[in-house]
């Protein structure tokens, strides 16, 4: 007997069909002799109507307030579930993060898990029961309820799964698995069959699809297996997310990803003082703009060039910054570029073998494809590129890297 | 300073402009320098969408998770009037049921509260806050969330008005108050300045519109002064339920009453033996058909009639457990009349006065109203009359009163 968790995102319970549907699979899972907690989202579309009635009332929402409300959408999927189940003729009960004591701390909106009460569980799992646990949703040490952010019901499923000691922890999504590269723009892509977690975080692009970094880190540190599962295709068997073994190192590229969502800035004509960085950036920080890659490049006669990428959203909020640290620093000139890609390739595997960069730059090259500017970590290469040639640029690395070929 | 418990019902939370609308009227009282603890209920039709939702997955709902699902809607409700309130710059903080210890017995869907824990509202109180409260529900000892049942939300704002010894219940609703007779039947009909718990009670038809007897039992349990007013028109005081005392007994007749809703059934040619009405009644309490009036007549052979009134929606119930009955007890024949009204008239003076019975019959039969069934208590007097002329007779007694001349 095999003790497992799983978690249904919103789409899987978005209306009475689909529940009953996930119900008929649970049961089938329950009935192949195995303990079942199951985590689910809100239905659908319902934490979006809810912030919607929340915008019609006031733009200045006490955070407090929005936790209360948008936890009702978890609580009504869980009710419906173990209605569900029942109908199935099986037992089933509900519980809400409060109830199964998930305390967190008190940032509203976007609260760490600081404990489980995992007796409340295992107490409903010895009676016979299918257990059913809101997901996204605690409460903090003064019992106000909290929620826990984006993704929230994944981090939920993945601290059950640790503080129960589960056997696996299946997360059931839109997609069938983690792919090499996106298989719209790589028609050859392969599903890949097992992943590092430390692969699946810096996949981000494409592993954002199907789970939040934070609940990945939360797997990782308390090395919680998990498995990532088609809810509309349950035969295939997805992609099980684990801890590094040494044959991954086989395998020295992972995935490709293109990230199209950032903006490159660039100070051009920056006097070479020691602060100037650290002024552009704490300024930036301080109205919350989040900066990814960074290269400085120093000129011969101390005028330095400071290049940036930061998220499209963000571009209009950063040149405001831009334009009056410029002047303060005595930067000669801004340049601001939206049309480009961040193509990375990842992998355990990079660690032990080298030549990857160069080959990397090799393939894109032979190409034409020009680099903006480089970025690199111990299992992350990544380049900037003109958005327009970026797709072209994956299925390059792809073939580069003879990932078709792997699984 | 004023300690005021006010409750909102869901038509009143409906939707985004009402939930303002709510918000400025009580954080004008809270101007007005009172203290306030606001219970409101589900926003509009919300409750009924969340029973259509479990509809289409099962007839064989659960009432625990039933209660799990009905308990967001209050939910959605104190977020969202506890953010617009904030929008006028008021302080509110919202707590569910069980965050503010209201506990009950086990019994799912139409749990009775067993204790509220007062300290958590007092504190929240102290710090300035308008109280925000979820209407209709609760937790039980286990933890498991309960349900009131109907008019809970005014169950909660009276029980709450009792533990903390409110000044006042203020109960918002659709009508302004609590009249005579039912304004679109008497045009003349008077608004009630007050009216003692037990004449509430009795007026049940008009009340119910109101405010459900439990609330009423309840208030009168506890002695909570309870006002109903109209959340349209706030300008209006309403009608102020409170015990009696003895300046009430100066007016007989409080108001007329009509119910259309009743079936009269009557078993003809009954054998005078003992046990045959036991017979009867249980069997329709099996199959849970309340019986409101009972008429035995004895005719001189030992031969008797036996006639009582069920609810409509309770009739064809009825005809299938009679038509085993009579066999059984060898009546001979089973009348069934849906063509029927009962009238009412109520009013703690009646004990004191004599006549009045006398004074009604002569009314009605002046205006050649036939009376079908009679039936007395302490402060209410009940005739069955033909549906087509029910109207008619509240009309009648309503002017045989002079109801048009007293407050």
């Amino acid at each position: 007997m095999a003790l497992i968790v799983q978690k249904y995102g919103g789409s899987s319970v978005a209306d009475a069909e689909k529940v009953k549907r996930v119900a008929k699979h649970i049961v089938g899972n329950k009935r192949k002799n195995n303990e079942l907690v199951v985590v689910v989202s809100a239905p659908g579309e319902m934490t979006d109507d809810l912030l919607d009635m929340a915008k019609k009332i006031t733009d200045n929402r006490s955070d407090r307030e929005i936790d209360m409300l948008l936890s009702t959408g978890e609580q009504v999927s869980i009710a419906l579930l173990a209605m569900a189940i029942h109908e199935q003729g099986e037992q089933a009960i509900s519980f809400t993060g409060h109830q199964v004591g998930i305390v967190t701390d008190t940032t509203h909106t976007k609260a760490k898990i600081i404990s489980i009460n995992e007796k409340k569980v295992f107490n409903a799992l010895e009676k016979g029961n299918i257990v059913i646990i809101a997901g996204f949703q605690g409460v903090d040490e003064h019992n106000d309820i909290t929620t826990l952010g984006r993704g929230g019901s994944d981090t939920t499923a993945v601290a059950l799964a640790a503080v129960l000691k589960a056997d696996l922890c299946e997360i059931y999504t839109d997609v069938d698995g983690v792919y090499t590269a996106d298989p719209r723009i790589v028609p050859n892509a392969q599903k890949i069959d097992t992943i590092s977690y430390d692969e699946m975080l810096e996949m981000a692009s494409l592993g954002a699809k199907v789970m939040q970094s934070r609940s990945i880190e939360f797997a990782k540190k308390y090395d919680v297996d998990v498995q990532v599962r088609s809810s509309f295709n349950t035969n295939t068997i997805g992609t099980l997310i684990t801890k590094e073994v040494l044959s991954m190192e086989k395998v020295v590229v992972r995935g490709v990803t293109c990230e199209m969502d950032e903006a490159k800035l660039s100070l051009i004509g920056v006097p070479d003082r020691p602060g100037v960085a650290a002024k552009i950036f704490t300024s930036l920080a301080k109205v919350n703009v989040g900066v990814d890659m960074i290269v400085q490049s120093t000129g011969e006669d101390g005028i330095n060039t400071i290049s940036f990428t930061v998220n499209k959203s963000d571009l209009k909020k950063t040149m405001e910054i831009l334009n009056k640290v410029a002047i303060e620093i005595e930067a000669k000139k801004i340049l601001a570029d939206e049309h480009i890609a961040k193509i990375s390739i990842v992998g355990v595997g990079m660690r032990s073998h080298c030549g990857i960069a160069a080959s990397m730059f090799e393939a894109l090259a032979l190409n034409k494809i020009n680099i903006d500017m480089i970025s690199t970590s111990e299992i992350k290469l990544s380049c900037i590129v003109e958005d327009l040639r970026a797709h072209e640029a994956v299925r390059i690395l792809h073939d580069r890297f003879n990932l078709a070929d792997i699984k």
